[in-house]
C-alpha cells in the first residue's frame, strides 16, 4: 500500500498471522486484567468511544514514562544526542515538501448502498484469507489443527465469513499469491482484484466502490483567517530536519551527531483495530543520526560488534523462509547483510534497549525491507519486529533515509542544509574557467551586458570548451544567446577561457540520515504480553513480571491489617521511600494480605514491604519479591537500601536471597 | 473576555504592564542569547514560521523535561496522585458538554477593506493606551519618566500609534475606566466602544467590522466519513474527569485523591504575540483533586500551614491596590481569605514548587480572581502570577471547580460519577413515603397503570402530603393526572402514604474538584528571566543561574586543549558521568577555556570539569562552579561524588568550598 512509499511510519501495514505457538496464551484474560487494573481504556468511553483512541491509566502511564526514561538514558544521554521538542501542529507546506500530502494515504472502498467504509487492502486480505480457510475446512475435517485462537477466530469472522467451500487449485494459488503481495498493490490494482474475485461488502454483500485514496493526516486550520492550513504531524522527523542547521551549530559544527525527539504523532486510520497496535494518536521516539555519506562507519561500533541479532534479510525472505539467521552484527556488516556500521550500530543498540525493557529475545527479530517496500531514496531499512498474539509486529523502524529529506526541504526553502568541512589536505583539481574583463565587457555590451553575463555564468565546463573553440575559430569573436533569447557578439578581448588549477580547502555535503523510529505504544503492549503469566494452580492470578526499572510501581506497602498501631510506621516508611524517589502504592484496604499481593502481581509491582505486629516492636519489615514470592525480614533501613539497589537494578533478587535469610514465618491468608 | 467564563485556561488574558523595576533588564540581549544557544526558535522558520508555534532546542527541551520531572516528583509521587495520559484529539461532544464549544471563544474584528483580523479587546486596549500615552506626552515634555523599554515601545507603536494629543479630562477617565474593565466586555459592548471612540484599523485607518466570536479550539475530523468531529483539547482536565469512575476504583474507592496529567494542549489564538507566554500549542501539567464538598480539610495541611505567601485577595484588589499581603497560609485559611484547607494546601505546594525551580520569591504572588472573573460554578480561584518583563503573568491557576464538570458529564452520559461512602453512623430521618399495592393497583388501572405509576413515583414529599389529604378528603378516593395528561381515579385501597423512619447506611455524593493547572512554557520562560544576569564588567557574558536540578546540562567537560593525551581521560570521565545519569556536554572545540566556560554560562550549566596536563599525571581534575567561578581540584572519583551530590542538591557549593581548598593556579585566557 501507499503508506510504504515513505518509509518512516511507526505504524506500517501488518497482518494477523495465525500464531500457533501462542495457542496457550489467552488474550481475553490478559485484556480483562489490563482493563481491571486500568492500564489503558478507550478514550471517551462514556460517550461511546472513538476507535483507535486510548487513555493510559496510572499503571499504563507510569509504564510508558519508565520506558521513555530508559529510552532517553539509553540513547540520548549515552550519545549526547540533541533532543528537541517540536510542535504537533505542522504547516501544510512542510508536509507537502516531505511528500506526505501527496503520498501518505491508504485506499478505501465504500459499500455502494450503506456507505460503510473499508480499507481496501485489509478487506481483500480478510475475504481471501476467509476463503482459503473455508477451503481448508472443506478439504479436511480436522479443523483443530489450524490452531486459531477463539479471539482471532471471532475477529476474523467479523470481516470475512468462513464458509467451508473448496477452491480450485489455481484459484487457491492465485489467492495465496495476492496475499503475499497485498502490501504492494496500487488502488486501481486492488479495484481489479475486487472485481475479478467478486469481493463484496462483508456484512451486506452489496457491491463496493472503486478504491479511492484517503490521506491519513488529520487536517486543521491555523489562526482565524482560514488560509493557513495545518496537519497534525504524522512523525516527529520533519520537525527535526527543519532544525538541522541549528543543531549543527549547537554541536560546534562537528559531525556525525544525532537529534532526537519524543512526542505525540497522529494518523487518521480508516478503521483502526487491534488495540494499542494500530491507533490514531501515538507516542513516538525518533532519532535522526546525521552522517557523512562517504563514511558511514561508527566510532563505537566496536562496543557492539559481537552482539548477536536475529536477522531476516531480504535473501532469506525471498526464499519464502521466515526463520531468522543468528549472526553477530559485526559479521552482518562485514558480509554486507547490513549496509553499514552506523545502521548496524543502531540495530544492536535497539536490540539492547528492547531486551533491557524485558522483551523476550526469542520473540524479537530484525526484518529487512524488501526492495519494493523501501522508499526509492532509502539505502537500507530494517524493522525490529516483536512477536505477540497479533503476530510479528513492527515496533521500531531503522532506515537509512539517505540525503532525501534535507535535500527536498533545502530545495524548497533555499536554506542550505549542508555540512562544511575543512579539508586536512586541500582538494586540488583542474577545471575550465571563464573570466570576464568587466572594464571592457560592460562598455561594449552596454544595456545587454546583464543578459549575456547571466548566460555565460551558467555554462558548464563542456559548454565553455565549445565557446573557447568557437572564439578561436572566429578569430576571437563569436555570437552567444543572452538569457533574453537574442543573439550577441562576444570577443576574446573581454572573455578568457582557460584550464586552471583549483584548490579547495572546504568540502560541502548534505549529510545522510539514519533513522531509528520507535512506536512506544506497540513496544509497551508487546512487553505486557511478554511478561504476562499465570501463577501455577490459580487461573485467576495473573502476574506481570516487569523488570524493576520498567515496572509502573516499584513497591507495594501493606500493613498486615488496618490496626491503628501501623499508621505511623506506614507514614514513616512512605516518606522515606518518596525521598528515595521510589514510586510506591500503599494498600491499607481491608482485603486479605494474599488478595492485596495478587492485586499487585497484576500491576507488575516487583516488591512489597509488609508491616506486621513484630514491625512495631523491633522496626523490622519483610520484603517480598513478586515472581518468587520469597521474602526476607530485616531492619527498615536495611530493607530500604536493598530495595533502592533492586529498583535501580544494581543487584538482583538472587543476590539478595544469598545475602539475607529467607523469611517464612508470616502466614498468607 | 469570554475565555474567563470557563476558569481553567492556562492562558488567560493578560496585559503588557509597564514594569519600571525591570528597566535595567534588556530583553533583546536575553532573546539574542536564547536564540544563539537554541533554547527555542519559531517552528518552520525556513518556511516563514507560524505565529505562536515554537520548537524547543536541546537546552529548552532539557529544561522543560527537568521542570516536568520535578513536578512529577513534587506532586504526583509525593501524594500518590493517579497520573494518566489521555488523547489530545477529543470527541466534539465531550467539549460541547464541558461548555468549550459554546463559550471558549474570543471576539475578533476585521478591517472591512483589507480583511486583516484583530482580537477586539487587544485592539481597543492598544489604541486607548496609545491615546493615553499621547495625552501624557502632550502634557509633559518628560517622556523619559514613562519608563517604557525600547522593545515594549516598539511593540506598542505597531498596534497603537502614539501621537502627542491632549485628551479632555472626562475622556481620559473614560478610557481608564474601559481599560480597567477590558477583560469583562462582551462582543457587542466592544463593538459599542469601537464605534463610540472611533477606533479604526491601526495600519490602514479603515473601518472595523462588528466583533464576531472566534472559537479558540482547533477543529478536525476523525476517520474517513467526515461525520465524527473532533477538537484538539484546550486542557487535559476533561480527559481526567471522564475517567473519574476508573480512578476511584483504582484508588480502592478511597477519598480524597487526585488525578494528574502532563501533556500538550492547543489554543488557536487570534494573533499570538509575546513569545512563549502566548502560544497556540503548549505543555500543561494539571491536577484534579477530588474532595468531599462537606469537608475540604486536608490531612497534610499542618505540614504547610506556616508557609508565608504573598497574596492579593479580592479585597485588596477592590481597593485598587496591587501590593500583596504577606500571610501564612494557615492564617489565610483561618481568616477565610482562602476558602478552604485543600485549596490553601495546594497554594502552598505550588509556592514551594516554584521557589524550588528558581522562581524569585519577590516576583511571585497569588492573585485571587475577582467575582466577575470567576466561572459561575467556581467557589474560589487563585492564580500564581510571576513577574517578568511582560508584567505579572498567570503561570498556575488554582481553582475550586465545585462539582460542575462531573455533574455535566454525568447528566449528559447517564454514567454516575459519584462517591458512595459507608456511613459509620447510619443517617436516620423521617420521610413521607408512598407505597403502591401492585396486586390491586394493576388490575384496577389496567393499561393506564404505567402512566399513573410514573406520575406517582415522581411526587415529592409535599405533593405526597397533598395527595394524602385529598384521599382523606375524598373518603379514600381522588383523581390524579397520568404522565399522559389524562385524569385517573386512585384509591387508598392500593395507595398508602405515611411517615416512615428511613435509615441510610451509604451516602452518595458528587465530589468537588480543586484544580491546580500549570502552564509549563510560561513557568519556563519566567524562570529564564529570573535567573538571567550579566557577569560584571562584561556585557557580552550572560549567565543563566539555573539551580542544578533544573539546569539543562549539569556539567561541562572540557579538556584544556585538543592535545591527544586528554582523549582517554575525556572518554573515561564521560562514561562515568553517564553511568551516574548526569547530563553532560563535552566541549573539546579549539576555543579558549574562557570562551568555552562562558558559552556554558549561557546554557546555565552549573559545573565544569576541566582536564589539564596535571590530570594526565595525577588523575586530578578541577571542578568549577558557574556563579562564583571558583574551582576545587581533587581526584577524579572524589570530584564525581561531589558533583553527584551537588546535582541532586544534597549539598550546596558553599559546603563544598568549606570542605575542599579553592584551586586558583589554572589560568583562564
Amino acid at each position: 500500500t501507499n503508506c510504504l512509499i515513505l518509509n518512516t511510519w511507526a505504524q506500517p501495514t501488518f497482518r494477523f498471522n495465525f500464531c500457533t505457538s501462542m495457542a496457550a496464551f489467552n488474550r481475553s484474560n490478559l485484556e480483562e486484567l489490563l482493563k481491571k487494573r486500568f492500564f489503558y481504556a478507550p478514550s471517551f468511553q462514556s460517550y461511546g468511544g472513538v476507535a483507535g483512541l486510548y487513555d493510559y491509566g496510572p499503571p499504563g502511564c507510569a509504564l510508558q514514562s519508565n520506558i521513555l526514561e530508559l529510552w532517553r538514558r539509553h540513547f540520548v544521554l549515552e550519545e549526547d544526542m540533541l533532543e528537541m521538542d517540536g510542535t504537533i501542529m505542522t504547516l501544510a507546506e512542510v508536509l507537502k515538501t516531505s511528500g506526505h500530502v501527496d503520498k501518505f494515504a491508504d485506499w478505501m472502498v465504500k459499500d455502494v448502498k450503506t456507505g460503510d467504509i473499508f480499507r481496501a487492502d485489509h478487506l481483500v486480505e480478510a475475504v481471501l484469507e476467509a476463503r482459503l480457510e473455508g477451503d481448508k475446512q472443506a478439504r479436511s475435517a480436522n479443523v483443530e489443527a489450524v490452531g486459531v485462537s477463539a479471539a482471532a477466530d471471532k475477529k476474523k469472522k467479523k470481516k470475512g465469513k468462513v464458509q467451508a467451500v473448496e477452491l480450485k487449485k489455481d484459484t487457491r494459488e492465485e489467492y495465496e499469491d495476492i496475499l503475499a503481495k497485498i502490501d504492494n498493490y496500487t488502488g486501481p490494482e486492488l479495484g481489479e482484484i475486487i472485481r475479478k474475485h467478486n469481493i463484496k461488502s462483508p456484512e451486506t454483500e452489496n457491491d463496493l466502490s472503486e478504491p479511492v485514496e484517503f490521506n491519513l493526516m488529520f487536517e486543521s486550520s491555523i489562526g482565524p483567517t482560514g488560509t493557513t492550513k495545518g496537519y497534525l504531524r504524522p512523525e516527529t522527523a520533519q520537525g527535526q530536519f527543519l532544525n538541522f542547521k541549528k543543531f549543527l551549530e549547537f554541536n560546534n559544527d562537528k559531525m556525525p551527531f544525532a537529534s532526537a525527539s519524543i512526542g505525540r504523532s497522529f494518523r487518521n486510520e480508516i478503521s483502526p483495530r487491534s488495540g494499542l497496535l494500530r491507533v490514531r494518536e501515538f507516542t513516538m521516539a525518533e532519532i535522526e543520526h546525521y552522517v557523512d555519506p562517504q563514511s558511514k562507519n561508527h566510532t563505537r561500533f566496536d562496543e557492539v560488534k559481537d552482539i548477536k541479532l536475529r536477522l531476516l534479510p531480504q535473501g532469506v525472505q525471498a526464499e519464502g523462509k521466515t526463520e531468522p539467521i543468528e549472526i553477530s552484527i559485526g559479521e552482518a556488516v562485514e558480509k554486507k547483510v547490513v549496509d553499514n556500521e552506523t545502521l548496524g550500530y543502531f540495530l544492536a543498540r535497539i536490540h539492547l534497549f528492547l531486551i533491557r525493557l524485558g522483551i523476550k529475545i526469542e520473540k524479537l527479530r530484525f526484518r529487512q525491507h524488501m526492495p519494493n517496500e523501501m522508499a526509492h531514496y532509502a539505502c537500507d531499512c530494517w524493522d525490529a519486529e516483536i512477536q505477540s498474539s497479533y503476530g510479528w509486529i513492527e515496533c521500531v523502524g531503522c532506515a537509512d533515509r539517505s540525503a532525501y529529506d534535507l535535500t527536498v526541504h533545502s530545495n524548497r526553502t533555499k536554506e542550505k542544509l549542508v555540512v562544511r568541512e575543512s579539508l586536512l589536505e586541500p582538494l586540488v583539481y583542474e577545471k575550465t574557467v571563464l573570466e570576464i574583463n568587466k572594464k571592457v565587457f560592460g562598455p561594449k555590451l552596454r544595456q545587454n551586458a546583464k543578459t549575456v553575463e547571466e548566460y555565460l555564468l551558467n555554462l558548464n565546463e563542456g559548454q565553455l570548451d565549445n565557446l573557447k573553440k568557437a572564439l578561436e575559430d572566429g578569430n576571437g569573436t563569436t555570437t552567444v544567446p543572452g538569457v533574453d533569447g537574442n543573439t550577441y557578439e562576444v570577443s576574446s578581448d573581454f572573455l578568457t577561457i582557460q584550464r586552471k588549477t583549483i584548490t579547495e580547502h572546504v568540502r560541502e555535503y548534505i549529510p545522510n540520515v539514519i533513522e531509528p523510529s520507535f512506536g512506544i505504544g506497540r513496544i509497551l503492549y508487546s512487553l505486557i504480553e511478554h511478561v504476562y503469566w499465570i501463577r501455577e494452580g490459580d487461573e485467576q492470578r495473573g502476574v506481570l513480571s516487569f523488570p524493576p526499572r520498567v515496572a509502573p510501581f516499584k513497591c507495594l506497602l501493606v500493613p498486615l491489617s488496618n490496626n491503628p498501631s501501623f499508621t505511623d510506621l506506614v507514614r514513616n516508611i512512605s516518606a522515606k521511600l518518596r525521598k528515595l524517589n521510589i514510586a510506591i502504592k500503599v494498600d491499607d484496604s481491608s482485603n486479605s494480605i494474599g488478595r492485596r499481593y495478587s492485586r499487585n502481581d497484576e500491576l507488575g509491582t516487583p516488591f512489597a514491604i509488609t508491616i506486621d505486629f513484630q514491625s512495631v516492636n523491633d522496626d523490622t519489615v519483610t520484603l517480598r519479591e513478586r515472581d518468587t514470592t520469597k521474602q526476607i525480614r530485616e531492619k527498615v533501613d536495611t530493607i530500604l537500601q536493598v530495595l533502592k539497589d533492586l529498583v535501580e537494578e544494581d543487584i538482583a533478587w538472587e543476590d539478595v536471597m544469598k545475602k539475607y535469610p529467607t523469611f517464612t514465618q508470616q502466614e498468607l491468608d
